[in-house]
């Protein structure tokens, strides 16, 4: 296909979907919880995960500071709460309470673990990078919590029994659907004719 | 939801889908390209894009010794491909021989733009952060190419247009659907009453 080439790089921002989480903190005894996009596993043994937060954020404070936050994966049905979640700031409203939101804190942090969330993990800061307008929080996974009913034995989300929420940028969201199997080792060796 | 709690981690590896990227390097007259998950943006000013990758692979030799790498972003139609690049190794196999993958150079990295992406970020290292089992590359992006056809005006994958892939686990994948627009402001002064 014809591609457009930009080297400015200002339309850069959302070309693909990302898994819309909810991260949560807890500080001064109360809970918070932020909207984010820009995450990811990086690492497996041991098991790491990064979530990168502008300093501008309520969260980047908390987080900062009690060295813990919990990764909420949602379900498209939760949507909207992830929509209020996005649209206002920690420091002026107490999301909990006005959005209702349940939640229990973390096995082994203080950060809630949201009562519909499909998984969440209970991570605490190991390292902390800086890069342009946002900060890297690395996080040690320390506690997984997930509904084992939307899970197959193995431990992958089943999306026929759940709906993951995708985001699109903006305000725009999406599921994951039809599932389909690529057997890599069935494809490889079908494609050279040997098994590398 | 009932939770399952697990302070082992051992089954933390996949909750929640994530795009199925194809990271393409080039090195010594060659093209390689390599299947990867674990990737996010981690800032818009300057744009920078984060992957992790473990010393095991043989695209994490190339990156580091050549400090460039592009993000290909796959359509569904291209799973084959993307498990195919996954399912085998560039130190035994020349993958854009072996599997006829179209691509040029990128206009400002010498790493190759496959012709099926849906978009391309292409990167040079600024960043390099041993975490467990992988290492993280920062990239700064340094010019973006997608296909005009299948993103709206303002820069936003439009899925009713192209169906972007995203992993599962193991060598399960889908794409996603159900597109919704969640405004957070009028959710917000809906929920409040005002806007915070």
């Amino acid at each position: 296909m014809t591609k457009t080439v930009c080297s400015q790089v200002d339309p850069f921002y959302f070309h693909y979907p990302a898994g819309a989480t909810i991260i949560t903190s807890h500080a001064d005894d109360r809970d918070n919880a932020m909207a984010v996009a820009w995450h990811t596993a990086i690492s497996r043994e041991p098991p790491y995960y990064l979530i990168s937060i502008s300093p501008k954020r309520y969260t980047h404070k908390l987080v900062a500071r009690t060295g813990e936050f919990v990764v909420n994966f949602m379900p498209m049905e939760q949507g909207k709460l992830v929509a209020l979640v996005a649209g206002c700031s920690g420091r002026y409203v107490n999301k909990f309470d006005a959005f209702k939101i349940a939640a229990q804190p973390g096995s082994r942090v203080d950060a809630p673990v949201l009562a519909d969330a499909l998984a969440a993990y209970e991570c605490r800061v190991v390292g902390r990078h800086t890069y342009g307008d946002h900060d890297l929080f690395v996080g040690e996974i320390v506690a997984v919590q997930w509904d084992a009913a939307v899970f197959t034995s193995d431990g992958w989300l089943d999306i026929e029994r759940a709906r993951p929420i995708v985001y699109l940028g903006e305000d725009r969201y999406a599921t994951a659907a039809e599932a389909v199997l690529l057997d890599r080792e069935v494809l490889v060796r079908s494609a050279l004719g040997t098994r590398p």
